[in-house]
């Protein structure tokens, strides 16, 4: 069998002969070389370079024949940065209240009444009883370990007990009960699974208090970046069981992490709310995905049953209980219902919210306490650094914000980490879309002005490129460029939001100054500068105020309604309320999507305070 | 090690010196030997013969100290009789509708609708939502396993599925979905577990027949004849999982008897529905049934949750749904909740009925459709065989009903199965006692009258008694006879049922007279001739035709609720509606039950029918 050594890790696979590079990638452990077009050889983004050979290869194309050595890309363009969490971007108010949680699971100490002739109530009763105070939801259950210990239990410390407590959708679950105090923990996890990243955050069902947040990439990238790609991906069971492993151990991976930073065993996490579009919760849960995106387009389940940690694969309690936060349909799942717990929608009931949660794929939902109504829209994953040729995601080394010179040619950066910079990210793609723009170097279409002379604009693969840096400033050793084709796919993804939200604003007939508040939520937005996606015309022309970014608002809400019987219920309140638009066959969209194609819009008279900049600019030229 | 063998089986067991012979006899697979008192040495009804000795030993109090034969007592007099069915003893009105049958598990054929875009509900949603068309209960849950068959189930045949559905208190519960019409058969369980017999049913959910019908004695039976000595028996963890053992032994058994003589599989069966007194199921379940007869006597559960047959130890289908009728507390189980659904309490609302179930314990039920009172009293085993010289169960060889000529000499009786006797059953007994007592031979005591010259009348064991059979006519070679010391225990036992009814009638405000309707239940009542019971004073003296036998109701009542949402309903209100009234504990019971102490009764105003052949017979002889 032929072996190969992959550089610079330095480790060897033997493979059979005709096995592809990232198969044998995948042997070797090697976990991150991703297939962001799920290995169809269309992307390019997993080029390798093979000692001796000239050209680079596709690693998912290219069959191993004989020994050789693999030199991967550099690790630094796709590594992780972890983000801290984002629950104190959101109005505390939203939080559920510290001293009354009603956690998904909890340890709850109670004093069991004694039976007297009068009163023979049986234990299971009287603990029940006492469960149900203050409007505990019915019906009880238990389990037969819990009525073998029961008796005992309730005699021991004079009735004195602590119940672990499940509170479920359909009731409570008593999974055991001890005499007297029961020292320990009880711990939950609230987990976010994006197409993109992961998230998971241990936390103190006692208290609500936040014990450690852990984020990593979705190790399924590698099997394509979008959900379309992955869907198509897992088209026969044992792919399907491979996305469901990579996300798996993408997940258990971050809670070994956890228990490692702290002192807490895995064993004692009894409980997990788990927030992800609908792909993302069918892939967890070994769902075919495939009906997601075929007509008429539908999940197998919006609102999964509450599950058990060892049916699911999760490394915790292996009975604890699992709940997904609901979704709406194919296209609006439950990082949508959950991110929407972290709006007002529930206390100012007749303002009109606008909320869009930008990843690889964009939702919106409009609408106020009485009404919602929510479409998707295909980003696609520019802003993730994708089909950008040197994008790279929101990690060390990328350039977040840049600032041009009146000259054209002046220019600064800032860098995640510091040092040199190895790509761009989607927040440095918008703040240099909108800086080319400003300074008049792309013309409303985005093509480079043949006017300027600055030296900046350079001919790159027969296209025209604006140069960020030369290879000499740059981790990478190329010239660090944007060019045309780039820009038409900035320009394409920032249409598809702006004309999602438009239309769906005119389907309900509304304009966006009935707009009274706009939540930007997505890991994307954390570094996004307002003002320039306003420019580019991605965001409408509204005072800057009216605008909140609230970070990963799905990873928020999936903590909040682990907390909350209340926030369960709101839920899926949310869930059942919002009517789900399909933006792809309304045949306005692509004449709305078209408008949006130039900078910042065909529709001057939609951005006001940009097309008063021009105005100014032209006064001051002329 | 000495060795043991036991004859008439023939084998052999090597046991530690000390071993009891009874433990002996277990190693060595024989299961029958009975310890009535629980091995207390009290009851002597486990009694060997051990060669070369010349006295018999108790089983339970001997050890063994060097190589012995031991001489097991004749099988038949502890052998089982099967007894068909009683479920033809009740109003078929009171069974469910064979058309329109909700069994605690079913398959459910349904046609799924296609999504559209329009109505682009999920796949969970679309068979939910046909779930739960007619008004079927909710919430719907479900398993990984089934969503992860769903799509594809709902789509292989245009929407034509079947869902394999249980249907419990809290809802409905999806456990699998297949395309298309599923071959096959939903089979379930009625199980009446009875301090001394259990009964199971095996059921065809899709159209309620009945399959099979097998009985046999409680093995728990060795270890204590009544619940009392088993929950004396049960107080450390390794005797409780004993008797826990011992039970499942016997209903598996029982299975695997059906699963022979049927063509079935024991994994086909989905659902059972369990009836059986607080002690029963606490035993079954390995609840620790101490509490129950220690004040104030509160069982663990009365209302057990719904659990699973691996859980439970029952060998069938290992995630099968077991329910248990709802008990009313420590002595008034499910047992009477699941056999009072044999009654019209629901149809005739204002007349007053009264249900007894009588077995070792005797439950008294009075009541109407608006309000029941329940109470229990220990009959004792007497009319089981237990307690009495040559009293045996009703199994082959049992006398059953005794016929005394005039003269007080000429004897005819009936024996279970022909031949000759091997010992008298309780029906037999209660015959015994109203022709004793009819013609003169005992008197209103139960003693025997020195003048009648019966050449019946023998000295047994320095006290007097009546001798049925001499040793030739009787299997067992010794005289049949019953004693005084035997009248005395049956007229106790016949004095608590009386003194109980009596009581609970007097604690309501009723006279007898008031009572519309009384039911008799239990296995014992099979064979009771009611005129015999009126006469000895253990039944009140009513019109006969106001008596209705209703055979073992606490099986047809499982039956029922097997396959019955409205029955399963009707048994949580039954049971939330009976008022359990202490007997006990209560000052009065003891005069009630001693007034009851003679024959019929102190009071003969309360026997006028009695009186009156009493006043006959006077007239007569004078």
């Amino acid at each position: 069998m032929p072996s190969v050594r992959f550089q610079p890790a330095d480790v060897v696979a033997e493979v059979p002969a005709g096995t592809l590079i990232h198969e044998a990638a995948l042997r070797a452990g090697i976990l991150d070389l991703e297939l962001p077009c799920g290995g169809e050889g269309s992307c390019g983004l997993c080029q390798v370079q093979v000692e001796g050979r000239d050209t680079s290869a596709l690693a998912c194309q290219t069959k191993i024949v004989s020994d050789i050595v693999v030199h991967l890309p550099d690790r630094s363009r796709t590594g992780a940065r972890v983000l801290g969490d984002s629950h104190s971007l959101i109005d505390p108010s939203l939080l559920p209240d510290r001293e009354r949680l009603t956690p998904l699971y909890r340890h709850r100490r109670l004093t069991v009444p004694p039976a007297s002739i009068e009163e023979h109530y049986s234990d299971w009763t009287r603990l029940t009883r006492e469960l149900g105070r203050n409007g505990g939801p019915a019906p009880i259950t238990s389990e037969l370990t819990v009525l073998r210990q029961l008796a005992q239990a309730v005699r021991a410390a004079d009735g004195d007990i602590t119940a672990a407590v499940e509170e479920s959708a359909t009731g409570l679950h008593v999974r055991e009960v001890q005499p007297g105090h029961v020292p320990g923990h009880a711990l939950g996890l609230a987990i976010d699974i994006g197409t993109t990243t992961v998230a998971v955050q241990l936390v103190d069902l006692d208290d609500g208090s936040l014990l450690a947040t852990q984020t990593s990439y979705n190790m399924q990238i590698r099997r394509g970046a979008d959900v379309i790609s992955r869907i198509d991906y897992a088209r026969t069971p044992e792919r399907l069981q491979e996305l469901r492993t990579l996300v798996l151990e993408t997940i258990n991976g971050l809670i070994a992490q956890m228990a490692t930073a702290t002192p807490i065993e895995p064993c004692d996490i009894h409980a997990a709310f788990v927030a992800g579009n609908t792909t993302m919760i069918h892939l967890l849960l070994g769902l075919p995905p495939r009906y997601i995106r075929e007509s008429p387009y539908v999940p197998t389940v919006n609102s999964v049953p509450e599950l058990r940690a060892q049916d699911v694969g999760l490394n915790i309690d292996p009975q604890a209980i699992i709940a997904c936060a609901p979704g709406v349909g194919s296209y609006v799942g439950g990082d949508i219902t959950s991110g929407l717990l972290c709006t007002d929608l529930s206390t100012n009931q007749a303002d009109v919210f606008l909320f869009m949660d930008i990843g690889t794929n964009g939702e919106i939902v409009i609408g106020n306490a009485d009404w919602m109504v929510a479409c998707a829209c295909s980003a696609g994953p520019a802003f993730e650094g994708a089909g950008i040729k040197c994008g790279m995601r929101a990690a060390e080394g990328a350039i977040e914000r840049v600032s041009i010179g009146d000259d054209g040619e002046q220019l600064d950066f800032s860098v995640i980490g510091g040092g040199k910079p190895a790509g761009i990210c989607g927040s440095g793609l918008i703040s240099l879309l909108g800086e080319l723009f400003r300074h008049g170097v792309v013309d409303r279409s985005g093509r480079f002005f043949n006017s300027p002379g600055t030296g900046r604009i350079v001919q790159h693969e027969s296209r025209r490129a604006f140069r960020l840096a030369t290879g000499q400033q740059n981790r990478t050793g190329k010239d660090l460029v944007i060019t045309e084709a780039d820009l038409e796919n900035l320009i394409r993804t920032k249409a598809a939001i702006y004309a999602a939200c438009s239309l769906v604003l005119e389907n309900v007939g509304l304009t966006w100054e009935a707009v009274a508040r706009v939540y930007i939520a997505g890991g994307f937005g954390r570094y996004m500068r307002i003002a320039d996606a306003v420019f580019i015309g991605m965001l409408p022309d509204l005072p800057l105020e009216r605008f909140r970014y609230i970070g990963n608002s799905s990873l928020t809400g999936a903590y909040i309604a682990l907390l909350s019987r209340e926030h369960r219920r709101r839920l899926a309140e949310i869930a059942s309320r919002i009517t789900y638009v399909d933006m792809s066959s309304n045949p306005q969209y692509m004449d709305s999507y078209v408008k949006a194609l130039f900078l910042p819009h065909t529709d001057l008279e939609q951005f006001p305070t940009v097309a008063e900049t021009f105005e100014n600019r032209r006064r001051k030229a002329s």
